[in-house]
């Protein structure tokens, strides 16, 4: 049985005059997300030191989230955790892009 | 204790003339690389049915691996399964970007 697990990936490209304790916040913001009972995988990194032409180390944060189906996702999207934390934090940055992905 | 798990995501685009068969034999590629030890986490997907401004729809699949740590990602860059992967697989994408990130 095929499962059909789906992937929400988030690469976030945060302000370059941010202070030290706003970065905190948005970190701190990202964390309370981890929170949000659908999600059945969580990880908040930032770029590797690994160097080669392919690898894009250009955003700030990578937050990685994994969902039993859709509606886990959509669940996530909906959830007041998520909301509070795009309505707080989306000051602090300046471009975001998602990869959804659903497993083949 | 914080942990520093290293995520490498790949997003591979095809080359828009493959055949059916080709397209499976690259799958069948992707899903081989689950067999390398070293993975602690592993999912491939195609673009969910997601449609927002921030949404990148534009690849053909998006590969997952999350590691204990950096030394488990070496593992698998080296690894037989991976290289073999790469020599046979490599004549059907036309462009690959990676995101290489470490837990904060």
């Amino acid at each position: 049985m095929t499962s059909s697990k789906f992937v929400h990936i988030v690469n976030f490209w945060l302000k370059s005059d941010l202070t030290k304790e706003q970065i905190l916040n948005f970190e701190k913001g990202l964390k309370s997300l981890k929170d949000i009972e659908s999600i059945t995988y969580f990880n908040i990194g930032t770029p590797a030191n690994t160097h080669r032409p392919v690898i894009d180390r250009s955003y700030s944060y990578c937050l990685l989230t994994v969902f039993a189906d859709e509606t886990g996702h959509d669940v996530y999207q909906n959830h007041p955790i998520h909301l509070s934390f795009v309505e707080n934090c989306k000051q602090y940055w300046e471009k975001v892009v998602v990869f959804d992905n659903v497993s083949v």
